[in-house]
C-alpha cells in the first residue's frame, strides 16, 4: 500500500516486560511482522498464555532460541538478560541479519570496564567497536548504516537527552553533573525479587545503587563524547518510585563562571537556555521541550516514545536544572529499539510509534 | 487510500477524562478528524495546555459550544455532564448531524424514571424513544440506522455483557441477579471532590451507593429486554478501587432448578456454560471469552476496547459466577462511542480501535 | 505497676508479614516480652536487618526453632506456613505452653476436609477437637480456658462477623449466602510469586480462587455453628486489590420470605436490621457498627484491630447487604491472635490493642 | 501513676491531615488530654464523622475557634493554614498558654522574607524573634524555655537533619548544596486541587516549584546558623511521589578541597563520614543513622517520629550523598510538634511517640 518493503522481525527473550512491549508496539507497525519469538523456558506456549493482554491480536507461539524461524528474520531484537546477545550475535550477523540489543552487551566501548560492571568475560569484544550506540538524537547517521545497534539503557536515555544541549554548547562545568533519577518498578523487569513484591514497593520510596550503578559508565561515556571527548564527572543516584512505568531524571549542573557572568546571561539566562534546548531538539520528533516554567510529568508520556524536557535556572543562581521524563519501556527500551529499526531499515523514523500516550 | 469516506467529528465537553480519551482514540482513527472541541470554561486554550500528553500530536483549541465549527461536523460526541446533550441535541439532529451521547440523557426509556434518578426535568422526552441504546453486541442493527445513540454507562456495559448469555438462554432465575462491581477512580471523572483526592483513595477500598445507584435502572432496563421483556431483580453494589482505570464486575446468578437438575448439566454444566458464552460472543471482535478456569484481570484490557469474560460454577453448586472486565474509559465510554460511530458511519466496527492494551 | 503478671512470648516463623506485625503490636503491649523469635533460614540475624522499621525499638535475634529460648515461653505464636504448628504443638503443649496458631492447622474440625484442602496428612488429628477456634466474639469463654487456639483466617474473620447477626436471628435463607471479598496483597505474605510483583498488582484488579478457596470450608464451618448446627450454602469469591493492607467483604443474603413479609419489616426493616447489629455487637470492643447508610472503608481500620460493619437493604428488596472491613494483618491475623492471648492470659481483652488506626 | 502532671491540649484547625494526626498521636500520650478541637467550618460535628478511623476512641466535637474550651488549655497546637496562628497567638500567649504552630507563621526570622514568600503582611512581627524554631536536635534548650515554638516544615526537617553534620564539621562547600526532595501527597493536605486527585497522582511522578518553594528560605536560614552564621547556597527541587506519606531527601554536597585531599580522607573517607554522623546523632532518640551502604526507605518510618539517614561518597569522588527519610505527617509535622510539647512540658522527649512504624 505504500513505498516501503515489509520486513520480518524476531525477538529473542520475549517473556519479559521489554519483550511484550516490543510485541505491543510492533503490532501497530505497518511494515513489520514478528515471525519468531523465542524463550528457552516457554518454548511451545502461545504468547497469550503469558500475556492475556495480547489475546485476539496475536497468534504466536514461543520457540526455542535455535529455531530456524529466527534466522529467517531481517532484524532481531534481543530482549534478554545481559550476556545473551554477545553469544548469538556473531553468527546472526554473518547471515546478514541486523541486530538490536536492548541489553547492555554492546553499550560500552571499553571491554575492561564492561567486564568490571557486568562481571563476566565479554564473548565478542571485537564487535564492540562496530556496534553503534543507538541514541538517534546523537548517532542517527551511524545507526542508519549499522548492522549491530546497542540500544541505550533507560536511565542513560533520559539523562543524556537532558544534559546534551548544556554540554554541546559548553555551558556547564563538566565536573559538576548530578543526575538524581527516579524509575517505576517495571525497569527491574519481571524478576522474582523480594524487594520488588507489591507489598514492598507500594507506598514506599527509596534510593538504590547510590554507591555505583551499571548505567553510570554508560552515561559518562555518552556525555564525554559530546564534551569534545573529554571525560565528565557525574554523580548518579537512581530511586525506585511506587509506579509501574516512567523515569523522571532531575539533572543539576553548574554554569561555567564565564558563562554566568556574561552580561546577556545575567539579564536573560533563562531565555537563552530555553532557546538552546528548543533549537537543539526542534527537528526531533520524539523530544519535546516544554514551555519555560513547566514541570514535565511521567504520566504525560506513558506508552509513548516521547521524552519531555524542561530547563530552568532557579532565581538567577549558577545552577541549571533539567527535568527529563520518558516511559522506561518505550523511549527507554522497546520504542527506541523500533526507532532504531526504522532508521536501519530506511523507514520514516516515527513509523508505528506515534500512538498517543495514555492519560490518565 | 481506502474505500471509506473521511468524516469530521466534534466533541462537546472535551476537558474531562472521557473527552481526552476520545481525542486519544480518534487520533488513531484513519477516517476521522476532530474539527471542533468545545469547553465553556476553556474556550480559547489549546488542548495541550490541559493535556500535555497530547503535545506534538494535536493542534486544536477549545471553542465555545456555540461555535459554528461544531455544526459543521458529521458526528458529535457529548462528553458532558448529564443534562447537557438533551438541550443541544434537537437542533443538531435537525441539521443532519449524528449524535452520540456519552452521558446518561438518552439511556432510559422511561422519562419518569430518568427524572427520578437524574433529579431534573428531561428537556426532550420525545427523543427518548428514537434514541438507540448503544450496546453494539445487542443493538448493532438499530445503531447502524440511528441518528442518536445513547452510549451505555461503564458499569452497565460490563454487567450486561456478563449476564446476557445467561438470560438469553433462560438459564438463571431473573430475580437472583447480583452485580458486585469495582471501578477505578477515573470513572468519577476529573471532579473536585474530597473523597477523590489521592490521599483518600490510595491504599483504601470501599463500596458506595449501595443503597441505590443511577446505573441500576439502566442495567435493569437492558437485562429485561433480553429476558423477553420481563423485569429482572438485580442487586448492584459499586466499589471504588485504588487504581485509575478498569472495571471488574463479579456477577452472581442462581441456575433455574429445572436447568440445574437436567442430567447433562449435572455432568458437564461447566462445559455447557463455557460453550454458551463462546458461541454467543464468537463473532464479536471486542468480547473475549477466556478459557475455563481463568480469572480476567483489569490490567489485561487497559487502553483497549476489549471486554474479557469468564464463567464458572463453583463445585457444582447452583450459583453461576461471571467475571467481566473492561477499561471504563474505553469500552465503558470513549471506545464504545467510537465503535458506535463506526457502525453508524458504515466503517468496519473495529476501525481505529485495535491498539493493543498496555501491559504492564 | 498494675495487677497483671508479665509473660514471655515466643514467635515461630517471625520473618513474614504476620510475624513482624506480631512484633509491632507486642512491642506496645504492657505485659508481654517477646523472648524468642525463630526462623530456620534467618537464625543468627538481628530482626532489624530484615525489618529496619523496628530499629531502635527491638534488640532481638532470630534463633533456630529448636532453641531452648522457645520452651521457656508462656505462650507461643505460630506465624508459619500451614503444616508447621501441628508438628511442634504436642511437645510444647506438654510443657504447659499455650499455643496460638495463626496458620490453618487447627481451624477445621473435620480432618478429612483439612487434608483435602491442605493436601497433606494431619500430624495430630487428636488435637483438632481440643483446639478452640479463636473468634472471640463467638468463642470467648472457650478461648479463656484453651491451651491451643486456632486463630481464624483473615477472610473468615471479616465474613463471619458480617453474617453472624443475620444467621443467629434466623433472618436469612442459609442457602443464599454470597461473600464477595477483596484483600490487599499482604494477605498473600512475603512469598516470591510472579503474580505478586509490584508491576503485576499495581493498577490491576482480579478475582482468584473463584472455583474454590481454603477459607471456604472454614467460613462454612463457623456459620453452620451459628445456624443451629445446620449447614449453610455459601458462594465465596476472593479478589486481589492493589493495596497492601485491608479486607473488604461485601456480603449478600436473602431475607427469609416469612421475615420479609412481616408487617413490621415492610415498614421499618432497615431500622430492625440496624438494631440487631448494634445490639449484637454493643459490648464488643473491636466490632464497630456504623450508622445506617454508611460505607465502611478499609482505610479506617489500618493498623488497628477493629472490624467496622454496616448493614443495609436496598430499596426494600429481599436482599440484605453487609459491608465488613478489617486490617487483614491485625484483626485478620496478629491483632486477633493477641486478643486471644489476652483472653487466655486473663488480661483485659483490648490490652495493648487500642492504638488508633493510621489515617490517611 | 507516674511523676508527671497531666496537661490539656487544644488543636486549632483539626479537620486536616495534620490535625487528625495530632489526635492519633495524642490519644497514645499518657499525660495529655485533648480538650478543645476547633474548626470554623465543622463546629458542632463530632470528629468521628469526619474521621471514622477514630471511632470508639474519641468522643470530641469540633468547636468554634473562639470557644472558651480553647483558652482553658495548657498548650495549643495550630494545624491551620499559614496566617491563622499569627492572629491568635498574642492573646493566647498573654493568657499563659504555650503555643506550637505547625504552619509557617513563625518560622522565618526576617519579616520581609516571610511577607515575600507568604504574600501577606505579618500580624505580629514582634513575636518572630521570640519564637523558637522547633528542631529539637538543634534547639533543644531554647525549646524547653519557649512559650512559642515554630514547628519546622516537613522538607526542612528531612533536609536539615541530613546536612547538619556536614556543615557543623565544615566538611563541605556551603555553596554546593543540592536537595532533591520527594514527598507523598499528604504533604499537600486535604486541599481540593485538581492536580491532587487520585487519577492525576497515581502512577505519575513530577517535580513542582523547581523555580522557588517556600521551604527554601526556611532551610537556608537553618543551615546558615550551623554554618557559623554564614549564608549557604542551596538548590532545592521538591517532587510529588504517588504515595500518601513519606519524604525522601537526597542531598548532595561537595567536599571542601582541603578535606578531600587530606591523607586520612583519601583512605577512609567513608568511614570518617559514617563516624561523624553516628557521633552527632548517637544520643538522639529519633534520628537513626543506618549502617554504611544502606538506603533508608520511607516505608521504614511510616506512622513514626523517626528520621533515618545514611551517608556515602560514591567511588571516592568529592561528592557526599546523604539520604534522609521521615514520615511527613509525624517527624515532619504532628510528631515533632508533640516532641516539642514534651520538651516544653518537662516530659521525656520520646513520651507517647515510641509506637513502632507500620510495615508493610
Amino acid at each position: 500500500m505504500n513505498e516501503y518493503r515489509e520486513i520480518k522481525a524476531g525477538i529473542v527473550g520475549g517473556s519479559g516486560y521489554t519483550g511484550v512491549e516490543l510485541l505491543r508496539l510492533l503490532l501497530q507497525h505497518p511494515q513489520v511482522t514478528v515471525t519468531a519469538l523465542t524463550s528457552r523456558s516457554e518454548a511451545g506456549r502461545p504468547v497469550v498464555e503469558l500475556f492475556p493482554s495480547l489475546r485476539q491480536q496475536l497468534d504466536l507461539t514461543y520457540v526455542s532460541p535455535n529455531d530456524t524461524a529466527l534466522t529467517d528474520c531481517d532484524v532481531i531484537f534481543f530482549a534478554t538478560p545481559n550476556g545473551v546477545a554477545m553469544n548469538m550475535a556473531p553468527a546472526l550477523l554473518e547471515k546478514g541479519i541486523k541486530i538490536i540489543d536492548l541489553a547492555a552487551d554492546f553499550r560500552l566501548k571499553d571491554v575492561r570496564q564492561w567486564e568490571r560492571w557486568y562481571k563476566q568475560p565479554h564473548a565478542c569484544p571485537e564487535l564492540l567497536n562496530e556496534a553503534v550506540y543507538g541514541l538517534p538524537e546523537v548517532n542517527r547517521k551511524a545507526i542508519s548504516q549499522a548492522r549491530l545497534v546497542a540500544n541505550p539503557g533507560c536511565y542513560p536515555t533520559a539523562v543524556q537527552l537532558g544534559f546534551l544541549p548544556l554540554l554541546k554548547h559548553g555551558l556547564v562545568a563538566p565536573d559538576s553533573l548530578i543526575a538524581d533519577a527516579k524509575s517505576g518498578a517495571s525497569g527491574a523487569g519481571r524478576t522474582l525479587r523480594e524487594d520488588l513484591l507489591f507489598s514492598e514497593v507500594h507506598g514506599n520510596f527509596r534510593a538504590y545503587g547510590a554507591g555505583g550503578h551499571r548505567h553510570h559508565p554508560e552515561i559518562s561515556q555518552g556525555l564525554a563524547i559530546v564534551n569534545d571527548g573529554k571525560p565528565v564527572s557525574l554523580t548518579f543516584v537512581p530511586h525506585l518510585v511506587p509506579m509501574v512505568r516512567g523515569i523522571h531524571a532531575t539533572l543539576y549542573a553548574r554554569l561555567k563562571e564565564e558563562i554566568n557572568h556574561r552580561e546577556n546571561f545575567k539579564i536573560s539566562g533563562d531565555f537563552i537556555l530555553q532557546s538552546i534546548y528548543e533549537d537543539m531538539y526542534k527537528s526531533e520528533c520524539f523530544v519535546d521541550v516544554l514551555p519555560q516554567g513547566s514541570h514535565p510529568e511521567t504520566g504525560s508520556v506513558l506508552g509513548s516514545n516521547f521524552c519531555r524536557l524542561s530547563v530552568l535556572r532557579p532565581e538567577s543562581s549558577d545552577q541549571v536544572i533539567v527535568l527529563s521524563v520518558i516511559d522506561n519501556l518505550v523511549k527507554g527500551a522497546a520504542g527506541q529499539a523500533i526507532q532504531n529499526m526504522n532508521i536501519m531499515s530506511g523507514f520514516p523514523e516515527e513509523m508505528g510509534l506515534m500512538g498517543p500516550p495514555m492519560y490518565p
